[in-house]
């Protein structure tokens, strides 16, 4: 058996970063290529756009049975990063001279969220940022003493991609209802994950991005509720019932909606990834000492090991798995090779040098007991050796 | 060779319609089924980002070169539309509050820079719109007489996607840049149509759209001079240098990337669609009685004929065309199906009953002879039969 994983180690690729993106299924790999042909612009009323007008008819329904809302209420965005920033502006723009003028997000958004409203701070909002403590959960106290009639918005992602950490966004909508606040939540990392209804969750908007769920990069959605304030961000001809302008991506919107179909799985494949991830921590308490999972004592969603490796820098852990063949990533989002540490982990209060240890292990809906062996292999020699490394490294440092 | 042309009428398709977007060449359909295992997200640090990441760099060195511009100024946007509402909107963050709050655009651009301008009326900003004569030239004197130190940002297409009318922009951008103003234009129509480097062109913004040069989409392009002002409009992550959030659409940019390096052929393409073009005009003053060439005295894009076919309304003879297998479009954006006369020709002066009477064939890269003869044949008879028909139509509507 060790000699398989030995060979696997070195000739196979492992992908464990499915937070940051997933490959496309196999039968997303073979219809896709037939669609190459579908060219017509869905705006134009003759043969060549039937088909793509049939496609965004259909998506948009199979999108609506399967997250429980009505087909209407989806908008076809270019992703995840698009939906946030509408929402958020669009609130800005509506309530900016009212008194209904704040905001209310968490210090652990995507930054496609943390971002808006600091643009939003620079054209004059007011935007209250919600701490979390080390177990990766809201402080509520400072939710409810920030919340008022004065609230616009409130944007709280259903899941946070670096720990897993789901937060309670039924609730928290209800009380931003209750004194007449709009709600969002950044749903991205949810999608596939976890099972999700709209009408549950209760929320005015959702995002969601189609390349998280194993279909493409480039699209993604928006549900706004019926009766919610809509205001366009990217203004244009009149598609998505006026409320976001451009031709319809109509490839991306395709593969979401063959992939839709697979949302009813959601809960299978929870419990899967989840048994998996639980073995790997598990293996890994007992292989690797002093190894701490971040936001263990909460929900997490189910794929999600965010973990803090002391006396190893995360970037050279993940270069060096790189090179055997495994794909992770660190707490950090290292989007232009900065390494600076995960702005996430520090919110939670881990130190810069806890954060700096991190490692993000994230599973798919395809990951195998083998691959996480052949992991939980290569994870501890490569710890192993380079805290030896850094041992020696260290000892060096302190001679003459 | 007629019996070959009827034969080909009732079996085949032809698109006349390229202004409203375009099929994937063969080499595009053949090349891009590969692309879709390279799923990586091209921000991540492992194997898996590193082809998406280096399409990303090929494909902004390709495009840069073919453009005349730096790759550090090309943007990748999810289209024209996006690229046009991030420059006006950034433009009016960056100067709302200056004594430079006045904006510049034309009657006749395209709805994602009207509509964006009109939200941005909503918002406080002054624009003026530049109207336009019979020829659809735009009217100078306004624009001089408007222009001044107050203007903030003119943005005026190089080319109209209904009539093919190109604008003076080189000299237009100069005058701006005279008096301070920043200049954009949306040069969607002119890719792939009509040569153009942006250096020459001296604008210091620029919008591109894939989907309309072969390639596919919710893919897009912004270029941003070096030096000139920028504000995302999507905030998100570092991709893009900060200037655009969200992953990548590695797919389309892909494509993009590949029909780039075909740019080239762009003047002999160029060539070939005039030739064709003018070809249909003449033959069609001779077939058709009454029949005229919207903008035909002044410089147009070589692939468009923008027509006024009296006595015939365009939505019916539309789909009566298309029943036929012929793919064209009236003047109108008919993107909700609303049969409004297109704005664009009530803006050049012509009567509601021009612009319902209107039809637009634009031709592509593959357009063939044998299709413009075959669609001369069933046009110059479905206008007949419409003609009869209305005329019959008539006699009844008089008759007690």
């Amino acid at each position: 058996m060790l000699d398989v994983i030995r060979e696997m180690e070195i000739k196979s690729r492992v992908y464990l970063d499915s937070n940051a993106t997933t490959g496309l299924s196999a039968e997303l790999q073979s219809q896709l290529p037939a669609f190459l042909r579908e060219f017509g612009n869905p705006s134009s009323i003759h043969w060549a756009s039937r088909g793509p007008k049939t496609v965004l008819r259909e998506t948009r329904q199979e999108l609506a049975k399967q997250l429980g809302c009505h087909p209407l209420e989806l908008v076809f965005t270019s992703g995840g990063s698009e939906s946030n920033n509408t929402v958020i502006r669009m609130a800005f723009e509506t309530f900016a001279h009212t008194e209904r003028c704040e905001f209310i997000t968490s210090q652990v958004e995507h930054p496609s969220v943390i971002k808006a409203f600091q643009n939003l701070e620079t054209l004059g909002a007011v935007v209250h940022y919600v701490p979390v403590n080390l177990d990766g959960q809201l402080d509520l106290e400072f939710f409810n003493s920030q919340l008022s009639e004065r609230t616009a918005l409130v944007s709280i992602m259903l899941a946070n991609n670096e720990t897993g950490t789901i937060f309670p966004v039924q609730a928290l909508a209800e009380k931003a209802h209750a004194v007449g606040a709009l709600f969002h939540s950044d749903c991205v990392q949810a999608l596939g994950k976890i099972p999700l209804n709209l009408q549950d969750l209760g929320v005015d908007y959702a995002s969601f991005s189609a390349h998280k769920f194993y279909a493409l990069k480039g699209s993604g959605l928006l549900y706004a509720k019926r009766g919610a304030p809509y205001v366009s961000m990217i203004h244009g001809g009149g598609q998505e019932r006026h409320r976001r302008g451009g031709t319809e991506n109509t490839l991306g919107i395709f593969a979401l909606g063959l992939q839709a179909r697979r949302l009813g799985e959601t809960a299978e494949h929870a419990e899967q990834m989840k048994d998996l991830r639980d073995y790997f921590e598990m293996k890994l308490a007992r292989d690797i000492s002093g190894v701490k999972v971040t936001a263990k004592n909460g929900p997490r969603l189910p794929n999600t090991s965010s973990l803090v490796i002391p006396g190893v820098d995360g970037e050279t852990l993940l270069m060096s798995l790189d090179l055997k063949g495994y794909a992770v990533s660190t707490g950090a989002a290292c989007s232009s090779g900065n390494p600076e540490p995960s702005p996430v982990l520090l919110a939670m209060g881990l130190s810069r040098e806890e954060a700096q240890s991190s490692l993000r292990v994230s599973l798919g809906w395809e990951t195998t007991v083998e691959e996480i062996d052949a992991f939980l292999l290569t994870l501890k020699k490569t710890v192993e050796h380079l805290r030896a490394l850094q041992t020696h490294g260290a000892s060096h440092d302190l001679s003459p």
